[in-house]
């Protein structure tokens, strides 16, 4: 941390930092520059409101120079992990590219089952499908629940796919995971630190969804708690994040993908169906994903998008998907990877 | 809703609509215009994932009339709601301005005890403090926990303050709301859902934050959920939003509060201390808000920021509090209120 | 300025980034942390690009340290500059709140003779009319050039105001500058460099907008720029930035005000009718910019806002604008300020 | 456009808005729904300034259907066009996929034909680099002006390249277009309206980049500004938004690649110098750029990244240029095109 002093400050102002330095347990370093003076406070304590300085007498402000994560960090794990899905030859990470598709909701068996078919015809590992519901609406389809569950895994036995859907609370944490393969926390649950926690003592990989205006930090923060509970099979998944654009429903953020890559060890996936909302947009969004190194994508596709009860906007019908699968293989192929 | 059609659609892309709509039990209205042709979808189905027909062949976007918010809207309670925070003469959303204040954190006994008896003495009526605290990095300060809540009734018994303290999950409401006047959900759970049905259930007050990148409608929408599940008694509380500003923590969105005034009854009140991120910006934004309309603001109050052990960049001191109550005084009854 | 170090640099990386560092003229001091080392560099060479050191091996960022404006800053001038608006009485920037209003565009002699003789009569001591618009749209009324200016020289004969008026480029700033009091340099002309230097050789007042995207120390440095070039009186305007919210045109950055008046001592005014977009949350805001700290509203009033040419949704009214004067009187009382 | 009443609203208030819509040369057409009357205006009027009927009684917003852009759109001109950068082979727009490239600014003569030499051995079309040089910062180096663009013109004759080079001003589009092959107009100049109509009236190419906060619609109104003037042979440029994210100076939002070739005819590229701000993101971005259907991108290449006057940071070495233009090539064929 690097405390910079206002202009103008006296000699007992910079000795009033180094002291509250002190006492947090850090060492000091006082550096006198041309137009300002700068203390730096020396040692690893990530737990510590160092914020706090900022209110002493003629501090400017504080600057953090160290990462606040560290188990999700590059710096303490070198390779880059592979987190199977749970089902025999899924995984995310590796050289060959996962997609993980299927509908927004679990609707009813005729469905899912069909939505599992064509997907994995078309090459998914995964299947995705909500049972409980995160709606922003109360008078929306809060989905199937249990009876949800219980059909994910019909498609499962039909079709050899993984499993991928949604824990929306701790209490539900047990009840998801006797059924999926992988438990998806929401964009808007990256921050319910209890169900981090929850799902991280859950034998079952995680699937994490960056908040809507998550920072990189936040984001890493995230899944180190759900590492430090115990569980280190973390997916991140980019999904878009809220700007000042109208014409799509959320702005995908491209960039986080190489961003990730250097900062942390964990695999990385991209939701381009909730990070445009326009089903025209999906395939181009999934293209440009993996040949950003992205390793691999979920994306919304239903049998009948047009009356889909959720998220119909930017579902794909299966044969867009069957035709984006052929298109992702050869951008994975470009880019030295497989599909 | 207006589903707008593109330019150069058929007859038959029209009566697929047309029919897409009677299909959701909604009346149609086709109007041909000079460029365009759009349908009218009339009818009150809140719950109906109208977003769908965008997938239909030839239709452009889909565009929302309806508010998705009803027993949270002007429209049903035409009244300004006043909510009383359970201690006798602490109340929000009438005439007089509620000063809510407090550390962020409770952190011992002396500590939270000097905080309530100043801020008491300066005006306020309700004290904040966390014994629960979601924290971004895992490594830092949890919160005390029960003993926290605690230690807040020990500063209610002492000042006769209302204790508004946060609820971080559905496996702690029946806690906290046996030690608390007003459970307050944060800003990174506004779309808990299961968070907010709990809460609904109990017969404390809440105090809403707004997300971080929660839109007007989201918000009002979080309202709803508490409002539907049978507790009437919402406080909204707007806390900055996330931005490209730097110099902020967050930017504080002020003109959020005219526009619930107008879409809503519910009361509103404000914090300056999460809206900026900087205490040397507080007592600006805390007149500010009070200026605009607001009922409250919610303010961060420690005797010793230097030491806080969260929060402290963004904390005043009692002293400046004191100060700080003075001129809202002097606004609110500029205002036509009093404090 | 600081460069952080990857983990696992070795000597030579260090000494890679000294030599650079050398090379640009300033000074190195090497601290080396707990986790991470990282190079001070010293020197006040605002002009250099430091940023080209982040490509050498081994760096993880560069961190700035020194605000990059110099001569608008509360550095080098420590008393909060009062700038005249070149009319008898007319100034922004000391206890007198200044405000100026009128319509967004001059559209013909009755309407801009109406609206001046109004807002003179609550109290205005300027007056906004654009002459030349920016216009989004190329087919929108683009103003009336130098006839407008025309018209604002004889609302000003007959009252006394002080006239704003906009300039759109280089070409035309001896053009308004022959006409206007004030010249307003527009949101999306922020950083329009050549337009700000060719208003510092104006011998005028120039109002600064921020622009829609603008950081705190772009806007500073624009005015750094007019400045530079010969012309002190500048009055920043903050007049809304672009966000993610969608009830408002866009998001009125209120803590910029108590921002600009610790780093700057240059006057601040806000304007509430592009910082909401709508007419309805106008008084409320101009309130809240006063209360906040500033030194002034710009204000869009229109005799008749449902048939104005330009700007009609965030116009007030002849009367809703008296009623404000009145409020806005009460609040700049109750900062210790008069109107 | 729809004008949306609030509840409510009598018949006295519809029919003024009606009076309003006809006013305006529009025709009216009420539809009373269950919940919400609404008045749709019909006719294609896109010079006026319909949203001054928000401010009548009882209205609650309007809501524009007709997109704003006429001549750039999809609609007027089906076919993708296809604009010649004013060199033999050299265009952007068809099935070959155009990558300019070259140092953010001419530096001297030897920087300029080396990077010239190395992109065009690379397989670049285009040579980027600045003469007049737009600079937050007054103290930064402005560029060699028009001693630059002799140097620019040098390396033409040397390699070939199309000479692409930003003009600043309207005085200065003689001088530029008397060198240059393409204009570029840059993102804090993109509502320079004055300018988007000088270029609009020069025979050469404008390259037109995004506004850090533009809209989509804003972003093609510019374009009609230009092809307005006369000038058809507009490339559209996205560098980056403005948002919430911090660990990239600007955020690359892929998705209008998508939207582009919805809406318009024009040709789109992408720069991921700009639209990261880190060099070791550009390759990455490059290839997801290409992959979601851009027809080209325009990078920073220098020679010694780490002693570059300007934009060292997002700029890439000559040999990470070949060999990103390697990876691009195959992402190319994957997406069906060639390089």
């Amino acid at each position: 941390m690097i405390v910079v002093m206002e202009p103008g400050c006296s000699d007992s102002d910079v000795q009033h930092v180094v002291k509250l330095i002190r006492q947090l347990g850090l060492r000091d370093h006082v550096i006198v520059g041309t137009d300002r003076t700068v203390v730096a406070a020396i040692g690893d304590k990530r737990g510590i409101d160092k914020g706090a300085i900022e209110t002493a007498p003629m501090v400017e402000r504080v600057v953090p120079i160290l990462a606040p994560y560290k188990v999700a960090s590059r710096e303490v794990k070198k390779e880059p992990s592979v987190v199977s899905l749970g089902v025999p030859g899924a995984a995310i990470g590796g050289t060959r590219i996962g997609v993980i598709a299927g509908p927004c909701s679990v609707e009813n068996e005729e469905q899912i089952l069909t939505a599992a078919h064509a997907v994995r015809e078309a090459g998914a590992i995964g299947l995705r499908g909500g049972a409980f519901k995160p709606r922003t609406n109360p008078y929306a389809f809060q989905g199937l629940g249990e009876a949800g569950l219980k059909l994910l895994v019909k498609a499962r036995e039909a079709t050899g796919l993984a499993v991928v859907t949604e824990v929306m609370s701790v209490d539900q944490v047990d009840l998801v995971a006797s059924y999926a393969d992988v438990l998806q926390v929401g964009a808007r649950n990256m921050q319910n630190f209890n169900l981090l926690r929850a799902v991280g003592h859950c034998p079952k990989p995680v699937l994490l969804k960056r908040g809507m205006a998550a920072s990189l930090d936040e984001f890493l923060l995230a899944a180190e708690y759900i590492i430090n509970a115990g569980n280190p099979d973390v997916i991140l998944c980019e999904r878009g994040i809220r700007t000042s654009e109208s014409y799509v429903r959320n702005t995908l953020a491209l960039g986080v993908v190489p961003a990730v890559k250097r900062a942390s060890h964990l695999p990385i996936v991209v939701d381009p169906s909730h990070g445009t909302g326009h089903a025209y947009m999906v395939p181009a969004m999934c293209r440009a994903a993996i040949a950003a190194g992205a390793d691999g994508v979920i994306v919304e596709v239903h049998p009948d998008p047009e009356h889909a009860l959720t998220d119909g906007a930017q579902s794909i019908t299966c044969q867009t998907f069957a035709r984006t699968m052929k298109e992702l293989s050869a951008v994975a192929s470009a880019v030295g990877r497989t599909l």
